[in-house]
């Protein structure tokens, strides 16, 4: 419902960006392109054909594409980049953020790095290089050089008076840090606090030392857990010797939490999170051949085990009629334990003393489950074939399949992870292979056992 | 990776905690939980089984046990909540600030309401009852109704000695809110131009007016869209009239995000975010019976239409091995086309003029890939089965299920949310039925055709 809201929105300005290209009057799209934020700009980009991508890509105010490049997928980025000259691009991004170049440079042709590093004075080039020397997905990545630092053995009105000389602060400057003669952080002077306390007061009165900072080597998924733990709107970051770096603010945070989210959602169906909705066919063929490919061996590891029974099935066509029941109910049963399983494990909530506990609860419920839905199954079976010792046999591999799905559901990503690969990517399909082999195994095993004689 | 070191964190806390508790010494428990964040203890104690959670819950410091509160999921702070008597849950909530006691107050005994709200101060009082007074999942919800405002004709050195009077800000508070004598909201001060211009400054000269209020019935996705495209730290709130209700901070964002995250991930394996990794067996498998009951009813579906094809199978058993494989994969591909589609939505890029398009695409890559994988799928059945029909019939099923599968793929996330329904809950059981349905009547349709003739 709230979602819908957000869809309303972004698709209105979609639906009349649409209408104004298919006019042929790009006048009015640059006037809607342009009173647009470029997060909004980068949204829009990415829900346009290549086509339309490029005209409207043409259209947006020069000042605004280094930030919309920041703020779209990969592989869009690739594409608005190639339609870009490399004059263009170094325009278009030397005038960012040191974080947001940092993120952005990988992406862009040597000759043209080469270009946006001449252009920058000696500081900011040298910050560059050293956000760039830290490793992708850490913490030296994330942060901005450019902070406020203030010495201890002062007074709020020196301070002041500093800041008045300096003029504008860095963007979302909440805190000032303290910092020792050799750069060490100390502890943060919230703004708030200079503002509310009297000229005299000496600075080591109001240093808030409780703040942690983050190792310039922390991961960025610690970064965002402790953010959105803590409730930081910033933190400090540091090397070794604790001497300051740089900080960390919430926005580059939110990012982060987006990107794990899509990342989630996207991998379980074998995707990237960088997919661009109207990649080339071509390109987002080969990417899901791949996928259906590992999917298509499993499809025949389960169809080795149907074959094993095949006098069975040509003595009872029923056994084929209904034995995808048995094997789908249990990848249904297993694809709901492995969820929660994911989320246990991304929360790190999920360890080895509470497994035990965890399995035997999942257990439990499959129990109680599989007798509930294996007598409702067996029952509509014994109105549709007439046959009692098919409706039991049915009943009964439901049951066992339903208790497989729920001890694979908390064990194969577990196994997974264990082993190193990621069970949001990799626990479906091995889930699935599991409960269809099992379903099939039990289903047709005890038919043959049972009914066959 | 990154998961990982997050996992490894959280779980090193679990192991520790889990051996003392096992020890029986409390002392160390206790002290190691009162180490961590509100947050942390939220996530230790959704991490523990219900005997375990309940003792560790009886040592948090007190002090801590309202934002505890805050920290966990429905489900969880349910249990917690019984454990305490209601002057405990008085204790513990009515120091909480106003919309996080908002956020809380729906799950509390009527009787500890009444006692919370005779506690508080008449302000607080009537700050708590207008809060309530806006639906859930609005930005009147997510405000918070403390916050400093100024008036546009006057000074910063008149504003610094107002905030020097009024001593301590209210938490994360980054700009003062102008507004005028019948308090509408005019723009935005920082505190950082605060301390950059000297005290004569007329305050109106360093308006932001920028900054656009959100209503106080914005959605709370829309409110999260907007504070990740924009950056925002903060944003004010205002009523139909203009004048200023609250603020809503990032912080609360960062939660909405996960939330909604949470809910996707879930939600499409029929699951609620407040699930309770271990709440007691009777209760989740009440939840999930109805799911699976919901997944059972479409599974008679495709029995139904094998049924149909009983003649066939009794004549070629290769027909029942083999037609698992068509259904399945077809299920693959729709699910990877969903996945895009699902996010797509949620981000509001599909609107109805890139539809055609997207399907166009989506079609596309499916005829590549059923091409491919109908050239091998039936280059292994010629091999396995030494019928180059066959292998002619499985192949063509193959793709026709996989075009069936894009399409599905495409249209039924859209046709669902045009009906009201939420695609990333029911998308992937509509879209397998589907899947199923034309995979078992493709294939066993044309087997029939063209090798029973």
């Amino acid at each position: 419902m709230a979602e819908a809201v957000r869809h309303d929105k972004t698709a209105r300005q979609l639906r009349l960006l649409s209408d104004a290209l298919d006019s042929g009057r790009l006048g009015p799209v640059k006037r809607l392109v342009n009173t647009l934020s470029p997060a909004e700009i980068g949204n829009l980009l990415e829900s346009l054909p290549h086509g339309k991508r490029v005209v409207v890509w043409g259209l947006v105010d020069p000042e605004d594409d280094g930030e919309v490049l920041v703020h779209v997928g990969d592989e869009v980025r690739e594409s608005l980049l190639a339609d870009m000259d490399p004059d263009e691009i170094v325009a278009a991004v030397e005038d960012l953020d040191i974080d947001d170049l940092a993120d952005l440079v990988e992406d862009l042709p040597g000759t043209v790095i080469d270009e946006v590093l001449k252009s920058m004075d000696r500081d900011n080039r040298e910050r560059l290089e050293q956000v760039l020397s830290y490793p992708e997905d850490t913490a030296g990545r994330l942060m901005n050089p450019d902070v406020v630092t203030v010495r201890a053995d002062t007074t709020v009105d020196v301070v002041l008076r500093y800041l008045r000389l300096r003029g504008e602060l860095p963007e979302h400057t909440d805190y000032l840090y303290v910092v020792s003669r050799r750069h060490q952080y100390l502890g943060r002077i919230g703004l708030a606090q200079l503002l509310t306390h009297e000229a005299g007061t000496p600075i080591n009165q109001l240093i808030d030392s409780e703040q942690p900072a983050f190792d310039v080597d922390e991961s960025a998924a610690e970064v965002a857990r402790q953010f959105s733990d803590h409730d930081w709107l910033s933190a400090p970051v540091v090397d070794d010797n604790h001497v300051l770096l740089g900080r960390i603010t919430v926005d580059d945070v939110v990012d982060i939490i987006r990107e794990q989210a899509e990342h989630q959602a996207l991998s379980a169906a074998g995707l990237d999170e960088d997919e661009d909705l109207f990649s080339p066919a071509r390109r987002a063929f080969r990417r899901r051949l791949v996928w259906l490919g590992i999917n298509l061996a499993t499809a025949f590891i389960a169809a080795g085990v149907i074959g094993r029974f095949e006098a069975a099935i040509e003595e009872i066509v029923a056994l084929a009629i209904l034995m995808p029941i048995v094997a789908g109910m249990g990848g249904n049963a297993g694809t709901q334990v492995l969820a929660l399983m994911i989320r246990g494990l991304a929360l790190g909530q999920i360890g080895g003393s509470n497994v035990r506990i965890l399995l035997r609860k999942e257990l439990g419920v499959a129990l109680i489950n599989g007798l509930a839905l294996g007598i409702g199954l067996g029952l509509i079976v014994l109105l549709w074939f007439r046959d009692p010792m098919l409706s039991l046999v049915i009943g009964t591999a439901l049951t066992i399949n339903l208790l497989t799905a729920a001890a694979g559901g908390v064990l194969v990503p577990l196994t997974l992870k264990r082993l190193g690969f990621d069970p949001a990517l990799a626990g479906g399909v091995v889930l699935t292979t599991l409960t269809d082999v099992m379903g099939f195994l039990g289903f047709l095993g005890l038919a043959t056992l049972i009914l066959l004689r």
